[in-house]
């Protein structure tokens, strides 16, 4: 018997599905049976030095896509496999950029930060506007598919360059060496960073790499917060350079309740949620059990992570 | 000559424009200047005895699509034309009513009411939902196709029923009659007023309407306010009857700076700014222009008011 540690609860259907469908594997919900265990289903940061005790344990199902929060080292000194959920939420990270723009161009952002006024605040021709997007994948093409509904341009920035499968999402494509080195600073009305977490993106987004970009536009992070330097950007923010900024993620989370990132007029910040979905476990569950065929199979497995690279 | 008092300011370039195009008319920015004005462009309610003064007034081209606001018996009596901006704001309009859908969908009203609390909201499946949209002119289909867009149903509600050329922004149609005689609750997530106003729509959604949709659904007023029993709707939000309404428009506007409105958890209100565009000018005075050629012909109009109907 293989031991697979579910740290994701299926529901009780589920979990009697998956028992009758793979009997040669020993499903365990409880994070103290770690054991002997073989494959782990999710992550819990606070557990990972007991999870690691596991001899045994070679491949780990993780449900976000961004994987930063994992030893990364340890798992490719030791040969464990990491595979992430990537492309399962990047319908709803499109759909809270979406409303992160239309509250922008709607000139709700004023609105809501100061209930009361009566007055028509500015508005934006979003037809009109351009983003630029960090991040070609998953993400960022369902992403540039609703700007372009939307009627927005859409660059694309990457590390590898254009790629005939982001032609239809992707009005033009930048390599990140490109943006580095271009000399002439970028027109766009939105930065969006969908940037994974790795030693090559922290700190990434920080005074200079910020005024590449034409002063005016709005900022908005999805990606991770180890890629900007919140300061330069509240620097920025403040002197008005960017107009405005839309944070889902932090160098720090949760971020304080105290922080003045909550209450800035400029701001609209959000607890880590835009990927979040009201029927999470009944698309992720089935996305394991796939894997896990895969996996038992000792064929390649879907959305496996380059421990290297970091993604 | 023909008077002309523009009561929206054309730009610098479009007023030469004007006079260069149109030589037998005499326009004037001055509203004091109304004694033998032909033509309106604009309106204002405090000045609306002033203008009614002029003898010559024979046509008013309105920079709102409703006209309400309007005294339109005086207009009927006197055979004076009333066309309105329809289809203008309607793109602006879709836009706003999607920022509230994905502000709700995605969880982000809590967010913005609760700032500092690092929780997860609740989030919907937005490519699950169904809206009922009560109005299926420009501005409804305009709705519909972004509500489609996000794989939403839409149903539409008019008072004449189906119309070929609705086949593509709603998969259904019924009737306000229907509607009125149904006696089966309504299933749906989002019910999105953009009636206009008029005698048959005062006070349209009270308690009796809003309960013939089953429980739990959002409510969107981008209509008019004078269709909605305020009271009745705020008794159905404290109830959880109504799960959350996002308001526009009111029975009194400007709303009182102290309404309890603007700092309930469950509404989102905003100041008339809907329909608001960035580029208003460079739209408007086109259309206009347009309109003033075929008024000189003395050809129909485009969006001439049926001024018993009232829009």
């Amino acid at each position: 018997m293989k031991k697979a540690l579910l740290l994701v609860e299926p529901k009780d259907e589920q979990m009697k599905a998956l028992k009758a469908k793979f009997p040669t594997v020993e499903f365990t919900t409880d994070p103290d049976d770690y054991s002997d265990v073989e494959i782990i289903l999710g992550w819990k940061v606070p557990l990972a030095k007991q999870l690691l005790e596991s001899k045994n344990l070679k491949w780990v199902q993780s449900r976000s896509a961004g994987v930063d929060y994992f030893p990364l080292k340890e798992f490719a000194e030791r040969g464990i496999k990491l595979t992430t959920a990537s492309g399962l939420h990047s319908r709803y990270i499109a759909e809270t950029v979406a409303a992160y723009l239309l509250i922008e161009n709607r000139g709700l952002r004023t609105v809501v930060k100061n209930p009361g006024v009566w007055d028509d605040p500015e508005v934006f021709e979003t037809s009109e506007q351009t983003v630029l997007i960090f991040g070609t994948g998953n993400i960022g093409k369902e992403i540039a598919r609703y700007c372009h509904f939307f009627e927005m341009k859409t660059i694309g920035v990457n590390r590898h360059g254009f790629d005939p499968k982001l032609a239809t999402d992707f009005d033009e494509i930048i390599t990140m060496d490109e943006f580095e080195a271009a000399t002439t600073k970028y027109q766009v009305d939105y930065v969006i960073n969908i940037l994974p977490g790795t030693s090559y993106t922290n700190g990434f987004f920080n005074t200079k790499v910020l005024q590449k970009i034409e002063a005016g536009y709005s900022f908005i992070n999805v990606g991770r917060g180890s890629s900007v330097v919140t300061s330069d950007l509240e620097k920025l923010l403040a002197e008005n350079y960017v107009r405005s900024a839309y944070l889902d993620v932090f160098e720090q989370e949760p971020l304080d309740s105290d922080s003045a990132i909550w209450s800035s007029e400029q701001i609209i910040a959000t607890p880590h949620i835009s990927g979040l979905m009201a029927h999470f476990k009944d698309i992720f569950i089935p996305l394991f059990e796939d894997n896990l065929e895969k996996y038992l199979a000792g064929e390649k497995l879907h959305n496996l992570v380059d421990l290297d690279q970091g993604y």
